[in-house]
């Protein structure tokens, strides 16, 4: 099968990343094209970056449908132009949020979800709500982290995931955590194990669940919320 | 007082009708700026036109803050890109679908709104639920008439309006109609006189709640979910 | 346009008080009159108040009627009887507590309501289903001042203001704070520019809403929540 | 134990109408006293009726506070008051709608609330919320008969009850009818057999539930919501 | 009246202390027969104790049918098997668990549970959704001791348990002490002066509560959700 | 990866139909064992079915566990003891009724539940909120046919599951079906082709959710609500 993996920024780095996550989890019978967005910002931090990214990132799903894929993954923490993407495509769309949300809800009692910046909590509240998951969820904590401290001090940001993930189980009844930013996904294993938690990376997650749908020839359905927009 | 109304399409004749409705209800004192998004579709029936008229229409939020504007509002009932336009801008923008909802609460027990097509119906729940109004609605409900349909025969459409907002008040407990496109503006007395409900036009209680709050110094919280963008 | 504005308790201080805000942000062709209720007690802290402040409230509610008012305002944070009020009036009849939470449900992620006292927490999170705005909501929370000390000691009022709408903000999440008592509106402006929020004064809010459905045209729907009662 | 049942209408035929139910389902060990509130309207039907209701009520309520009363009962289906009568009152007070709804979601899956007139089914679903217990709740339905009809015409009543207690059952999935007013009282046994549901009539069930919160020493918390008002 | 008591775990010393405590407040013309489990584990702490405990308490069901007796209440918070007991009996079945609950709604503004190891309190709040009552739940908090201890050390489990119950209501806003686990019955005055908030001991108020429902003859509806099985 | 599907009832038939769907679906390197529960009835229809089956399938479970498998499925649509399976399982349990709702929360808009008799619409509610998927239900809808009729009458099934269907696409809003019983799978596409929505047999989607989440390395969190039970 043929998966297209859209990051929706056009980091090139980021997408290598991603890229090289996915790879290693993918099925043997599994291709899988992993592209960044030319056009879009070179991160998604906001609703400002979100309609930036979007078109050109549709340009991509319309690409993927007429070269014959199977599936498109959104690959951004914030399924970006998630309902607009699901209008333009024949085949099946995810978005990496939503399927971690849900695989999360089935894996433990309730999940919180660890966003770099504190700023960003509502709207990751909101998004949890648009993906009607809000009955599972524990909260939304914050690193507190920008970009650059992530990337150039791995040992604060495996403490401050550490910390945080802590005050998630023990405040919040939190049994799963989801990585709600690519930088996190090195630390994973740590978290599991120093907590006794299930920690999702939504990346990995959504290209496993994804393959399973191909599988089953499943899609999203097409009838009303995302039915093809009339010409 | 100075507002910017945008018309996130590119319809010249639906900029010009929210112009003359606007004109008819505004206060002496406010000056009105009604005006349409060239480089947006000619009408917003999907996520696929939404991703489409935001980017152009975040220029003229924008244009809106340099020149001195008090407020914007954008006029389309799914209320596009809200969320990146108050990220934008410094000074209140309101949208109608959010404000209408919210102003429907507050004058009956519940409230229908009621869209063109009944595939629109699963993406106006997803905004009742993006605006926290979930407790309050009663119902979607659709005319099932095409634009073309609205606009050639206004007998029909008056008929249709009347027969399943009647629906909403006998069968779902609806105490407040929400008129939730532009082209059902005109039968609003008809229906509140013959059912003895409340019938709001969300593009005429937005501008009115908008001059209060300008009146008030209002605007919308810049904190978190409306900050500026990180540059 | 002309509205009875009532102040539901019998102080002529605090109705002087409200008069005074008022009469600062109304429109220049707004005609105000504040009336205190006579028979009501000095102050609504309790069920028991609202009870006995309601039979009066209701005549002045009637009196606006026969008058010729074009609407009515309750001025007191809990809405004291306002079903009842608009079964008994054919005008608009607003509350300052059911147009603040909407309003606030409007200009930010989540509110809090600041109150007077703990004991009457509860109470406020009744009337924030009641008013079905729960989905909004951040918090209540109490600044554990009497009223004596409100009144005598501006400076710890000032003081545990803001550390208690600081909580709100930073462990909440709230982006709008809603001042839930007449003695707390000076405060306002030191809470916006110290924590960068929005602070709703529910009277000032309330006016100018008000002003605005008159304009529109607008009052509560009859039909049945607030049908006028049987005879 | 002395139970002081109070009607919060001013009706003779009521009063003496729940006393002959309660005589007949009350303990041996029971003493009853049920009074009408002399002051009160002739029915509650409104919010009007029950804020002319309510300040009568409460000097029951001190009454049998200072005759040494064990408890109070509310005998009308909107619990007129409960909140301050449990302000006033250091003994028990139980409301029968309260006591109705939550012994409904005990037995079954869902209830539905019968009432005479659809004008009244959204200050039902309100009163719902107040006692939280919307989880529960299959629908409200109306009998759509005057209380005039009711008195006069038996058979149409017992017809419409049996048809609309139907309508619950089969439509909304209830399981429990709670009879939400006096006048239905009787027909219980035949909706019971004609329909396989629960029937509650919520004067005898929140008698029979405070006989024995009385005998386990309980009565309502007296720390926030129901605090005695200050002085 | 004759009510079966079912303690679903083999504990011939907890049975003992559940018949002393319910034979203190049962009416006198009660006749109780307190029961164990003989097949079921010695406590019951987790899901999988319940799937040991069900068969053979089911047994107990029957033999109560069988036998004549008016009611059967499950005595353990967990409520377990209440579904399948309802199922297998025609004649009244009550568990601790719900019925506390909805007791506790009515007594107060929220209700907290008290729990004895902090890895039971997803299993808790999951049986708060199960039997409707989570629009009333505070919180559900933990002891975090052993049986053991609760066993051999009484001074520091009354000391947990007024410092839990505590942070319940100060920082959760309980207003209703529920106990959940039998070895904290003897605790409940204490908390009760101390915090001034009612304390309910699940069994004690569902034998109560049970004395009431057989008096008025309610059971719970056979219907559906508690239809006998088909043979 | 080796997977054990335990059918939890002892229908050798039964078996032997989820084997044959199962492997046409499973990946080449999944080697199934599908095994029934012996000692557990011949259909789980009641929660005293379920009360029955659990424990011998614990057994079945802890074999599983013993042998080296990946991960165990739960094949029938109640998800019968699945937090007792997780409790004593280190490897991965999965129930087809909650995959099957998180899944059809992904794919459309809402999602209806298919189930034979409407006497298991409540129970069949009832886990809807159990696994926290409440957000995304459109309904439950019974076919009302008995599993004999199922099985005689072909062509009387797959008119009534499509009628049942239509109903809970054109009423309900449902953009998800999901087929809430083995006996229904072969009518799937049927169902799609006729509707256009998606249709979901939880057997099949359980299995390619499971491969992907082995091969993810996730199981299900063992910290509170799935802990080992105390010995």
């Amino acid at each position: 099968m043929r998966i297209m993996v859209i990051n929706p920024n056009s980091s090139q780095e980021m997408t290598a990343s991603i890229r090289g996550v996915l790879e290693r989890v993918k099925r043997s019978d599994t291709e899988l094209t992993v592209v960044r967005t030319v056009g879009a910002p070179a991160a998604i931090q906001s609703a400002s970056n979100i309609a930036q990214a979007v078109p050109p990132m549709l340009e991509l799903v319309r690409k993927a449908n007429k070269e014959g894929y199977n599936a498109v993954i959104l690959a951004c923490f914030s399924d970006p132009g998630l309902e607009a993407a699901r209008e333009q495509s024949e085949i099946l769309v995810m978005g990496i949020e939503e399927t971690a949300l849900h695989v999360a809800a089935m894996l433990g009692h309730k999940y919180t979800i660890l966003t770099p910046l504190s700023k960003r909590i509502p709207s990751k509240e909101q998004d949890v709500r648009r993906f009607k998951a809000e009955s599972a969820m524990a909260s939304v904590r914050a690193l507190d982290l920008t970009v650059t401290e992530t990337e150039s001090n791995p040992e604060l940001t495996k403490a401050r995931i550490l910390e945080v993930a802590r005050k998630a189980v023990e405040e919040d009844g939190a049994e799963v955590i989801v990585l709600g930013c690519a930088g996190m996904t090195g630390y994973a294993n740590d978290v599991e194990q120093q907590l006794g938690v299930v920690v999702l990376d939504p990346t990995t997650v959504t290209l496993k669940v994804c393959e399973g749908l191909i599988d089953a020839g499943l899609r999203h359905c097409k009838r009303a919320l995302y039915a093809a927009p009339l010409r």
